[in-house]
């Protein structure tokens, strides 16, 4: 069940809404402003065609012209159940920079471990329900951005991406997913306003997503909202990993479904030369195996099999004149080569750069409407 | 010895308060603000009844129309000795949304142990005495709000709230508790709103305050600051527990002295079923035992033998259409069932609400009169 | 390699800057405003005599009149990668004291180790190299404040300071030192400000700087920082401690050369007694053993033979009226006693107290001009 806000405290609230609300509702009643279900952004799906058009757009234009407090005294709470560096600091100087005020929680430092299941009797170690959290929260910010933790201990339960649903399904305000299992909408965004800055138009431009080695795998959710982004956008993408390092068959099924839609295409190749040529932009990604999901073990055995998967400049020789993408962290001299990194090739920093008005805009679109 | 700041320090705050001061203090002289006391908060009763009054009728008005940056330009220290989540997000937000900024700090993650004895010679873990962080964050913030840390080992120790009396003798801003081993006033400030908003007045309706079951036992202070809120308002008290879990005997003192002066009255039970009874409020609360305190194994075997405390909906039809409140987090069909805390009696996520404009018109009742 | 900020990135940042690079440079083109390199703050040498002199200046009078908002819409990301107090909260309200904000950012608890050595092979612990954090993190805020750690094994590796110094190699904005190794700048401006309150004008008068013994020693940074500041200003200064506890032959042979300009002198003796006598300001510090360094057992048994290394009233009495001065945290009646800390004669307080105005000073004029 949804909670709704109560009508007394609501009031606070409206108040300070009620301007912003006059010009997105046009026949709302002052009544009843709650029965509007929040928006959520727990993948980029959640945005229309327009919408993320409007966003995209909004995002080039904020880098040429930065707005001045359009969220003021709104705020955002930012709860982290894992580590971050680029997108804690981001986020928080997008929601700064607009006005608006950060409140920082970090599970494990701040508070407790919370209960996600229905239902359960909690005589174990969680205090506290998502459900409760989550509902209480919406009552002190006009936004929560959620950073869940996973099991990673099996694929097929944490591809449920159980821990962000529940927070969208309690939470009376808008949910941003800063990455969750199987999603990371925020690092997509950044991506197609770093894409559409070196290729102009996307449709037809041809996209290397590629695996590379490390010691220590990465989500695949950079590479899921990637994929789907750019097939959206007509792209065509080849995708390029060992044997063994196949994505989610669900992820799978429906990027094909938005390439025919869209007049892009998909590509899978098992050899990262034959992955890299022609592309205008090689994405790279150690993202961690379903195969050996929650099995350490087979997985550094499996990794240390893949030793030359990594973006060399003699490699990228075989690009048509191809740039390098990476999410970040990125391992040097494992992943991708101190060469490749500093020199023209790389769009990385860039890259990380369109976080902070790419958020910017994504806050504007969602905060000024809810 | 009590620190006062600097003449020269002062002149740089001095300049940024003047006008506040001159709207608060008709005879003050400028030369010697620092000599007024600082008003701190440790419990409810350091607010006078007239006080009380206004900032709940403060927290009512605010929810209706919320003011405007009362307190640009102030910040509040927000020291942390153990984990919060309700109380951080909802006073970060408090202050934020008066316009003033939250430093946080967090002990262990952020910094170190601290000294409380006084005489001590500190050769040991800590490397710093309460006394000389008092008296240096005093210098950098408008208040402090403190939530100490307590041995867990002796009540007898513990019951003199040591920790958050030690930053109040020697910080020379005012100290808010943010729930110390004794009292949790702003809790009790939110509940107070909330019962009013669900009674009316107050005198002469019937709370009942039970104990649950839990694997992990709460603090008692909620229950102890919530007693003496309802019992100075003229409330009929009923405190229903298993033998083994009587309150502190100086609390339970003052409260029959507050119940006489009121007319209220304070009534305690061995019987849930009793306790709840025609009750138009039910407050929940997994409070420890004294008799148990410091020996977690007498404490689960003293806990295992009141498994049926836990509220119902069957038991609640006891009650003169009760409504349910905790001051969360709530471990969900352990201490109340789902069917309760997601039905219509329920006044939680209201109640965890009422904690933001509730706080909000503490901190401009304390700190401009500061 | 040092990244310079994308054309199209930096066209946000201009747009809010240009006013304020208006005002600093006459001839600068807008085309090519990152070709500055940035003005980081590694030791206090970093700042020109007139500098200096500017922002103490700009300390006192921000003490008398407080600014308003001057850096409105800046931001500052704090970095600690070992716990803080003073520093921490006074920087940070030094930073939303000027309309700014602070984003903080905990290594441990908030992301992870990063690696320093270039052209590393990065398959061990650390994912993300301090290069590319700078460069991405350089892009978000407008400063970058950073405490970073050391090995504590050997001091011909960490006297390097390369940490702080990696930060200020790869950032593209200001860096500024909150305590290395070897220099604490923000703990000197806080020092020559206090000096100066005190003592008027600086040339010619008698600073002590001695050891104290302590069971945990301190870093020898806001040793070295202070050293060099009063030989600058042409003090009196004598060092005392035991032997073995002889201070970095690099940072001596510069403080040698300092005294020689500015007209100042430095002496070195082995007894307290002798080192407080005369002195109109005694600075105690228990800086850790270079001959001892990474070395626990060694470092105790030293530290051990030094019992009588501990400022007392009798002591003091030796001084020429003397204050005393520490940069906190202090062990009471360890290496102060409490008689000298909460008597007249200790500084302790307002010394920490001056790090908000000198803090204040210090970003408007790294930021004004940035």
């Amino acid at each position: 069940m949804r909670r709704v806000r109560s009508g007394v405290e609501t009031r606070e609230r409206r108040g300070r809404l009620r301007p912003l609300l006059a010009a997105a509702r046009s026949a709302s009643s002052d009544e009843t402003p709650t029965l509007h279900a929040p928006r959520h952004l727990i993948r980029l799906h959640d945005l229309t065609d327009s919408e993320l058009e409007e966003v995209l757009e909004l995002s080039t234009r904020r880098k040429l012209r930065p707005g001045v407090n359009e969220l003021e005294g709104r705020s955002v709470g930012m709860l982290f159940f894992r580590g971050s560096l680029r997108t804690r600091a981001s986020l928080e100087c997008a929601v700064n920079g607009l006005g608006a005020h950060a409140v920082n929680l970090t599970a494990m430092s701040d508070f407790w471990e919370l209960e996600e299941r229905d239902g359960s009797v909690m005589d174990g170690r969680s205090p506290e329900h998502i459900k409760d959290a989550a509902a209480v929260l919406s009552q002190y910010v006009d936004a929560l951005a959620i950073r869940p933790s996973a099991t990673g201990r099996s694929w097929d339960v944490d591809r449920r991406d159980a821990g962000i649903s529940s927070w969208a399904r309690h939470a009376s305000v808008p949910v941003l997913n800063m990455e969750s299992t199987l999603w990371h909408p925020m690092q997509a965004l950044a991506d197609l306003v770093t894409l559409r800055e070196h290729l102009g138009t996307l449709p037809g431009k041809e996209l290397a997503i590629t695996w590379v080695r490390s010691p220590q795998p990465a989500s695949a959710s950079v590479v899921h909202s990637l994929l789907h982004a750019a097939l959206r956008f007509g792209m065509k993408v080849r995708l390029a990993h060992p044997a063994g390092f196949e994505l989610d068959e669900g992820v799978l099924a429906e990027a094909e479904k938005l390439a025919q839609k869209s007049g892009g295409s998909l590509e899978a190749v098992s050899s990262l030369e034959e992955g890299v040529r022609g592309a205008a932009i090689v994405y790279a990604r150690s993202w961690q195996s379903i195969e050996s999901y929650g099995n350490p073990t087979l997985a550094a055995s499996q990794r240390s099999r893949a030793t030359d998967w990594m973006l060399t400049e003699s490699l990228l020789g075989e690009t048509d004149e191809g740039k390098v993408m990476h999410a970040m962290p990125v391992r040097r001299n494992v992943e991708i080569t101190d060469e490749v990194l500093d020199g023209p090739r790389s769009l990385l920093v860039e890259q990380a750069g369109n976080r902070l008005p790419s958020q910017k805009a994504l806050l504007v679109h969602l905060l000024r409407h809810a």
